[in-house]
C-alpha cells in the first residue's frame, strides 16, 4: 500500500483494501488557540500524526481528518473555530455511517483534542452502534487515556498547550512551533475552581468537572496556554508520541486477529 | 429550612432562599438494570442520597431528580428506560436555563449514573455556559471522580452493579436490595475488548474507550451485573458514601465563600 | 407484588411481571409554582398518587415519574423548572420506545399537570404509535378529562392552584400544604383575554385558546394562584381523587381484558 | 379594502393596513381523507371560509392557508398528506415570527382541522410568545371549542367527516361534495377503545385520550368516515358556520378595542 | 377527470387515479414582496398556474400549493412570510413521504419562487430519495432552468419582480397587478456585490453567489423590485408561460412512457 | 506572511492579520469516488488548491479544509464519505459563526465539490447572514459558476470525474492520478432522465433537476466516472485552474477595496 490516506486512493483501491482488511482510523482534531507559539491546528496535527504512524506500522487505512472540533471555551482567542457539541456529534455520525456502509467493521476515532471532543465522539459511537450498526466495532483513542504511561516523560504539569503536546509537535512538525514564543503560564485553577480542578490533565485523584467560558479563559490566561511549555523538547515529543503509537499498534494488531 | 427539596417548597420559599443563597444541586440518575438483586433505580437513588446528604449538611437546595438517563447499552434487559444522548442533553439544558433564570448562580449536577451520562451533562453545561449564561458557575459531580479515594474501600474490581454501588444502596436503601440474589459475575472484558478495556472503573492506566451494544451486553453478562457484588456490605457503603458526601460538602462550602 | 414501582424492582422482577402482564403507567408532572401555600412539585405528586393508587388496585406497574414538564408561563415565579414542548416530547418518546422494546403492550401516561403537558404527550404518543410501534396501545389520562364528574365536588371556580388540586394534595400529602398561606385570588381573565377565556378549567362551552407569557402571568396574579383555594379540604380531595382513581381502575381492568 | 387576502395584496398595501390595524388571521387546515364523498381539502376549506367570512365582517387580513397539517392517522387512505407534529410546529412558528416582525400585534390561527393540529398550534404559539415575542397576542380558534353551541344543530353524533363538517362544506363549497356517496358509518369506538373514547367530538364528560394508527383506522372504517353524514344539509351548514363566524367576529371586535 | 386538484377530490377518486397513473405535481411558491404593483403571492400563483396548466394538458394530478417558502432576504418588506431553509426542507420531505406512501412513483416539485427555494427542494428530494424511497422518481422544475429559452421574450434585465414574472401574472391573474404602480428599478448590483453578481437572472457567464440580508435589500431597492417591470405585458406573459408549460408537458409525457 | 493557512499560524499571528485585513477563505470539498483513476479526495484538493493559490496571490488567509461534503449519490462506491445536507449546513454555520466572532468581515466559501454542496453552503450563508451576522459579507465560489469561461478549454462533455477536473488534479497533484486507469464512460442520461438532464455540467439551456440515488448511480456507471477523462491533460488543467484563480483574485481584490 503506497499510502495510508483514503483521500489519496481511488475507490477501486479502497474496494481492494476491503477484500482483505476492515479497519480504518478517523483522525479528529480541532482548530483552536494553543498559545502564541504553537499552531492553531495542533490537535489535528496530533491526530494526523498518531493515526498515520500507527496505520503505516499496521497497514491499515486513515480517512482524511476532521479539522474543526468542540472548542467553545477557546473562542475568545482569534482563529479558534468551534463546532457545537451536538453538531459535531451528527457530523461524526455520518462519517461512521458512511464507513459502516462500505464494509469497514472496525472503526477507530483518533482524537487529537484531548478530552473535550469526547462528549461528541462517545455520543456518536455509542448511539450509532446501538441504534444503527450493532455489529461494527467502534473505538475512541485519546492521548489522555492511551498516554497514561507515555505522559510520565513530562517534567511539569501538563495542561493546554503544555510541555507534552508542544513536544509532540516539535517532534513531528518542528517548523510549526515558534520556539521563542514559548512561555510558562500556569493559571491558578485552584483559586478559581477549587482544589477539585486539576492543573495537570494526567493527574489522577479526586476531581469535579467544571466548565469555563471563553470569557473566563481569556481572563485567566493571557497567552492562551495553561502550562509551562518552556520545558518542551523534540526528544520528549519523540518518546511521548512513539509510546502512544506503540499502544495503538498493539491494539490494532489485536483487532486484526479478532473475529468480527 | 425544613426540607432541602425544592419540590416540597412553595415558590415563595424558594424566593426566600434565593435572597441569601444561590446554590442548587440537581440529581441525575438512570433507570437501568443493575443485576437481579438491585433496583432498576439504583443510579437515581445514589444521586438522590448524595445530593440530599450534602445539601442537608450545607443548607442548600436540591431539585427533584431526573430518573431517566443515557442507558442504551442496558436496553436488552427488561425495565431499562433510556434517553438518547442528544435528547437528555436538551432536557438537562432546559433545567439549567430555568434555574439560571431564577437567579441560581451555582448549579451542580450530581450524577449517580457513573460515566455514561457525562456526554450529555458535559455538553449541556459547557454549551449553556458559553452561549447563554456565561456568569453561572456549573459543576458536574460523578462518583467515578469524586470517589477516587472513597473507592479504595472495595475488595474486588468495581464495575456495573459492583461491590461499591451495591454497598451504597445497602447503606441508604437496604430494603431495595434482594441480598440472596447477589452474584459474582465477571465478564471477560479483555477477550472481547482487548487489554485496553478496564474491568475496574476506578483503575487508572492506559485505556481505550470502546462502546458496546445492548445485544453484546446481553451476551457477555447473564445477570446484567459485571462485578463481584457478593462482597458488598452496609458498612462499606457507609464508608464509601460518606467520604464522597464529605468531598461534596467541602466543595459546596468553598463555593459558598466564592464570590460570583 | 410488593411494590408497583419499577424503580424499586430488579430487572428480573420486571421480566417476571411481563410474563403475565403488559400494562404500565408513566406519571408525568411538572415542577412549577402553585401559589405560596402549595409545593412546586404539586402536579407530579398528583400524577404519582393517581398512578400509584390505580396501580395498587389493579396490580400493574408504574415507572418513576417525570418531574419536569411544560411550564413556560410559570417561569417568572422562582422555582419553576420548565422543559420546552419539543424537548419534553422527545424525552417522553424515548421512555415510550424503551417500554415498547421490553414488551409492554399497553402504556398509559398519567398527566398530573392539567392540560399544558398535552401538546407534548399527544405528539409523543401519536407519532411513536404511527411511525414506530403501531401495535402498542397508548393512552393519556388527564384530570381535566377523567375528572369531568369528579370535579363537581368543587364549590368555586377551579383554575391553577385551585380548590380541587389543593384538596387533592391535602388528602394525599397534607404536610406539603402551608394552609395558612392559602388565598383567594381570581384574576380577571375576561378583561385580559375576552369572555372566550374560561376562568374555570372544567367548565364547558364556547372558548378560544389564548396563551399568555410568564411576564403576563406575573402581572395578573400576585400569588401565582388563579382560584379560590381557601375552600380546599382534605375531604373534598378524597372524593375528587378517589373518583378519578376509580375511573382509572375501571379503564385498566377493561384494558386487561382486551386482547392485544 | 378590496380583498382580505394578504397574498392578493402588494407589500405597500400591507404597509398601509398596518398603519391602522394590527390583526391577522392564519387559516390552518389539512389535506386528509374525509370519506368517499367529501374533498381531501375539507379542513382547509373550513379554515379558509371561517377566516374569510370573519375577516370580511371585521375588516382584517388573512394570510394564505397552510394546506398540510397533522394527519398521521389518515395516512392509510390515498391522498392524505401529513406533516409530523414537530415539523408543522416549526413551520407555523416561522409564519408567526414573520408576522410579528412586520408589526402584527394580534395573530389568530384559525384551525379547520379539529383538535389534531392543536398539539402543533399550541406548542408554536406558546413557545414563540414566551421565548421570542412576549408582547404579541396569539389565539387559536378551533371549531371544537368555538363551535360548542353551534354544534347543537346536529342530529347525529359528530365525528370525522360527520354531519356538521359535511354540512359546512355543502353550504360554502357545494360543488365539492359528491352527495350520492355520503354514507352512515359509525365505528364501534367503545369496543376498540373502551367507553372512555367519545364517539361524538362535541360531547363532554369523562374521557381518556387514545391515539390510533393509520393501520387501525383503515380497519375500523371502510369508508374513512366515522359518523352518519347522510343527515348533512346545506341549511345546517349555514347555521353551524354562521354561528361560529359570529363568535369569531365578536372576538375580533373585542380584540380591536383592546390596547396592545 | 373533472379537476386536477387533489384537494378537490375524495380519497376514492385518488385511489382510482392511482390505478392508472402515478405522477403528481406539487406547487411550491412563496409569500414575499414583489414590489408595490404585484401581489405578495406571485411566486405561488406562478407555481399554481404552471402546475395546473401542465396537469390539465397531461391528465395528471396536483397537490394543493405550499404558500410559504424561503424568503429571508425579503423580510424587511411588510407581508413577506418566510420559512427558514431547514424547516421548509423538512416540511417538503413530509409531503414527499406522504405521496410516496400512497404509491405515487413520480413526484414533481414545481417551484414558482425562482432559485431561492432550491436549497430546500434539492435537499428534500435528494435525501428522501437516497435514504427513504430509492425507487421514486423525483424532479424539481424551476422557471430559471425550464425557462432558459422562454425568457428570451424579455426586453429588459429580468430580476426580482421583473418584466417576465409580472407579465406572467398579467397573463394568468391580471386583476392582481396594480399596473399604475409598476416601476423601473434597477439596483446597482455591481457596485455592491462586484461584477460577479448578475443583474439578470437568466444571464449565463462567470458568477459568484453572494447572499444579502433583508436589511441590505431594503437599502438597495426602495420599491422592493429589482428590474424594469414597466415593459411587462400580458402578451409576453402568455409567450413565456406557455413555452414553459410546453416543456413541462413534454417532460411529463416522457415520464408517462418511462417504466418505473 | 509565511503561510496562508490559519492552522499553521498561532492565534497571535491571526490577531495580527486581523488588524489589517478581514478576509478569509474556507475550502469545502468532499471525499467521494471519482472513478478508478482519481483520488477520493479530488474535490477537496480542488478547493485547497484554488483557495491557496488565490490566497497567496492576494495575501489573505485560508482555514483548514472541510474534507467531507454532501455526496449521498456516490455512497454505493467504497470510500465515499457523505454528510447529510442538514448536518453539513449546521457544521458550516458554526465555522462561519466562529470566524465572524473573531472579526473576519468577508468570508468566502470555496467549494471544490461542484454544485451538490451548494444546498448546504447557500443555506448556511444565507441564514447566518440574515439571522445572526447581517454585517458580514459572505460569498460562495464554485467552479461551475466561476469557471464558466475557463471550462471552454474542454474538448469533451464535462461531468463527474471528467476531463476538466482530472486535468486540474493532473496539474496540481499529478501523483494522485493513476493515468492508466482513466476511462471514457458516458452514461446515457437522456434515456434515464429525459432530454432535460444535461450530460455536460457547464452547458446552458433548458433543464430540470432530477436527483438520483446511489443505487441508480451504481447501475448507470460501472467506473463511477460520467465523462470522457481520457482527454485530460496537465496543460488543460493549468489553463482551467489558473483562469478560475484569476477570477478569484480579481474578486478578492475588489473585496479588499470595498468598505465593510
Amino acid at each position: 500500500m503506497k499510502t495510508v490516506w483514503l483521500n489519496e486512493m481511488s475507490w477501486t483501491d479502497v474496494e481492494g483494501y476491503l477484500k482483505k482488511n476492515d479497519i480504518i482510523l478517523v483522525p479528529v482534531g480541532s482548530t483552536e488557540e494553543h498559545g502564541p507559539a504553537a499552531p492553531l491546528g495542533l490537535d489535528t496535527y496530533v491526530a494526523i500524526a498518531m493515526a498515520e504512524d500507527a496505520a503505516r506500522e499496521t497497514g491499515v487505512l486513515c480517512t482524511p481528518p476532521i479539522w474543526f472540533g468542540d472548542s467553545t471555551h477557546h473562542l475568545a482567542f482569534p482563529g479558534t473555530i468551534s463546532i457545537k457539541t451536538e453538531i459535531l456529534t451528527e457530523y461524526v455520525k455520518d462519517v461512521l455511517r458512511s464507513l459502516a456502509r462500505h464494509g469497514f467493521k472496525k472503526i477507530i476515532l483518533v482524537n487529537g483534542h484531548k478530552g473535550v471532543n469526547l462528549s461528541a465522539l462517545h455520543s456518536a459511537t455509542r448511539n450509532v452502534k446501538e441504534f444503527e450498526y450493532q455489529d461494527i466495532f467502534f473505538a475512541v483513542i485519546d492521548p489522555l487515556k492511551i498516554g497514561a504511561e507515555a505522559a510520565k516523560v513530562r517534567k511539569t504539569k501538563e495542561h493546554h498547550a503544555g510541555e507534552l503536546e508542544i513536544s509532540q509537535i516539535l517532534y513531528k512538525y518542528p517548523h510549526l512551533v515558534q520556539k521563542t514564543k514559548l512561555r510558562k503560564e500556569e493559571p491558578d485553577f485552584e483559586r478559581r475552581f477549587s482544589k477539585y480542578m486539576k492543573s495537570d490533565l494526567f493527574e489522577g485523584g479526586i476531581s469535579i468537572d467544571i466548565p469555563w467560558s471563553s470569557k473566563e479563559q481569556r481572563e485567566f490566561t493571557r497567552s492562551g496556554a495553561m502550562s509551562d511549555a518552556t520545558k518542551a523538547s523534540r526528544r520528549k515529543g519523540e518518546t511521548y508520541h512513539n509510546r502512544m503509537v506503540k499502544e495503538m499498534v498493539e491494539f490494532i494488531r489485536w483487532l486484526k486477529r479478532k473475529k468480527a
